[in-house]
């Protein structure tokens, strides 16, 4: 995309999985990127995401709410792509707090920093279709009511809101887009909570049987990591764009039973199998969701272009030849359990009933 | 209300406007009262709101943040009334972590606090009609779209939703009341940034001519403290709520100027006069309110029984004989500045632009 030759940018989460996808496409376009990221655990940061680039873009070990040690590069960046968080809706409903800290707290920290040193700058937030809980309608676009079931989608609400009150008194110049199940290489696979597709290939990768949960028949719309990418840089580069949220969703509604079958067809693995499904999923599972994309594909001319059995393949073609930079075969099988962070240990004793 | 007498409540926020309000009716209805108050600046906590009562009631001077402090009171606490907070829309903007810290991070800690000390238990949550931001139709019912336009209405989504979403899974039981502008006795007056009626009031109160910003049409349905008292009195009460989110609104849709000048009258005091909009007013100004109270009509039998013609004039008696310990008339016009909260100073001065 011409857009961005010769454009510096800023990254936060960029060490992540899609930031980091994002930035080897950004450096790929000959812009000049920085990337903030402070590799909190749990969010899916890995160094090795971005070694095909590692030395043509700069990285600064940061967390986002320390907008004052990048202030320079705040104030240089000309479009700011701002992903860094947590992802996990398990995560969030275990440490309730630390999700506040991560995706809500740092987030206003961030966005009044910005105020400050990027006055009037275009961001693109990575906002999540968690946000509308369970669907009262299919597809779900972006008047669905929202309505989430978990701390992780009433964070990542506060967060939009947070960018889109700013963008109202030109404090700066914010987009969301709003995401469903994104996939493909460099997502993290030793986090048992970033969500099934992650599971589902670490289990392929390990030679292990897909799992599903339940009957396998709730829908989702995956999106192949690249389309994510592409949706971000137009919205980054979109003049006076007509809205300021976005759905973005992938080119097909699946079923899980579907898409583990095709994810195991692509790395000849042996099929899924059914699985009760555990308590404390069923609290905050959403049933069937996919998503209405048309005011994304009719306002900025996006549009999905890689279909799951393509995307899948790349996918496991990729860990393929990269899987010890993302699994240890040898460490078993991951948990859920996150170090202390911010003191949020200290309060989840509240919670440990 | 014969459900009150003996029972255990708990009240946050007991020594503000509303919280003092619904202290001194339970008090009557032979309720044993407990408060937890920690008088933050700004929020309008004033002791002598609960003078009649200061013998009847165990005041707990601690955040709700420190759940441990006041956990005997948690556990034998058969309802609690969850008010405390900061409600002005104006500090929020220039405070906005201040208002985060208040209004989402305390509140979380404080339902992980009842999650392990008064599980299951019934909670009635002082939500804000402000989550709906400038309405796309009027009267606005529970299912109008949630657009905030100020981070207060931000915050008090956030923990509404903390709230609703640990209901769902049966850590507690809530309610959360979405309350129009209410006004009254023991309202504080000396916050220039709590909204116009307490603006109105204290102009009034000290033989000042009322202003009006604009043009004085927008719509508002104020509502009289003893008729939000019985809203929250009757959901405390309810079995098995059809609902946990219920819109409360005053009885009549009455314009900005038709509010001042009801409110002269009943104080003899000059008619108003017209002032132009300012700036950052109105950055936050949502045009005209009015509530749709069908479903807590419906479902929980509650209907505002008090006219603004006649809540305004026992406001006003009421401030005359008490109006010393609500205003100092040698204090001069009140400003906005607030003292520092947990390091909020610190970080605003990124919004110091």
């Amino acid at each position: 995309m011409a857009a961005y030759k010769g454009k510096r940018v800023l990254i936060t989460g960029g060490l992540g999985f899609i930031g980091s996808n994002l930035a080897v496409r950004l450096v790929g376009e000959d812009a000049e990127v920085s990337i903030v990221d402070s590799s909190v655990e749990g969010c899916g940061a890995n160094l090795y995401n971005i070694a095909p680039i590692r030395d043509r873009v700069k990285l600064i070990p940061a967390g986002i709410c320390d907008a004052e040690l990048f202030r320079d590069d705040l104030m240089s960046a000309e479009v700011i792509f701002n992903l860094a968080g947590e992802i996990s809706h398990t995560h969030s409903m275990e440490f309730a707090e630390r999700d506040l800290q991560i995706n809500a707290v740092a987030q206003l920290q961030f966005l009044l920093g910005c105020r400050q040193h990027a006055r009037g700058r275009r961001i693109v937030y990575a906002s999540t279709r968690q946000v509308y809980g369970a669907p009262e309608y299919l597809p779900v676009d972006e008047s669905h009511p929202v309505n989430p079931i978990d701390f992780n989608g009433v964070h990542k609400f506060a967060a939009t809101n947070y960018h889109l009150l700013m963008s109202r008194s030109g404090d700066i110049d914010a987009i969301a887009l709003r995401l469903t199940n994104v996939y493909g290489p460099r997502m993290a696979l030793n986090i048992p909570c970033q969500g099934f597709l992650s599971n589902f290939l670490r289990r392929l990768l390990l030679g292990q049987t897909i799992e599903i949960y339940g009957d396998g028949n709730q829908l989702r719309d995956p999106m192949f990591v690249d389309d994510a990418v592409e949706a971000f840089l137009m919205a980054g580069a979109a003049v006076r764009p007509p809205s300021r949220v976005y759905n973005v969703g992938g080119p097909q509604a699946l079923s899980l039973s579907e898409i583990a079958c095709m994810a195991a067809a692509s790395a000849d693995a042996p099929e899924p199998v059914f699985r009760p499904f555990p308590e404390h999923q069923k609290e905050i599972d959403i049933g069937s969701y996919y998503t209405d994309s048309t005011r994304i594909r009719t306002e900025l001319g996006w549009t999905p272009a890689v279909r799951f059995e393509e995307g899948i393949r790349r996918t496991v073609a990729y860990y393929r030849s990269e899987l010890s930079h993302y699994l240890d075969p040898a460490a078993g099988e991951p948990t859920c359990n996150l170090p202390e962070h911010d003191g949020a240990r200290r309060r989840l004793r509240y919670g440990a009933a």
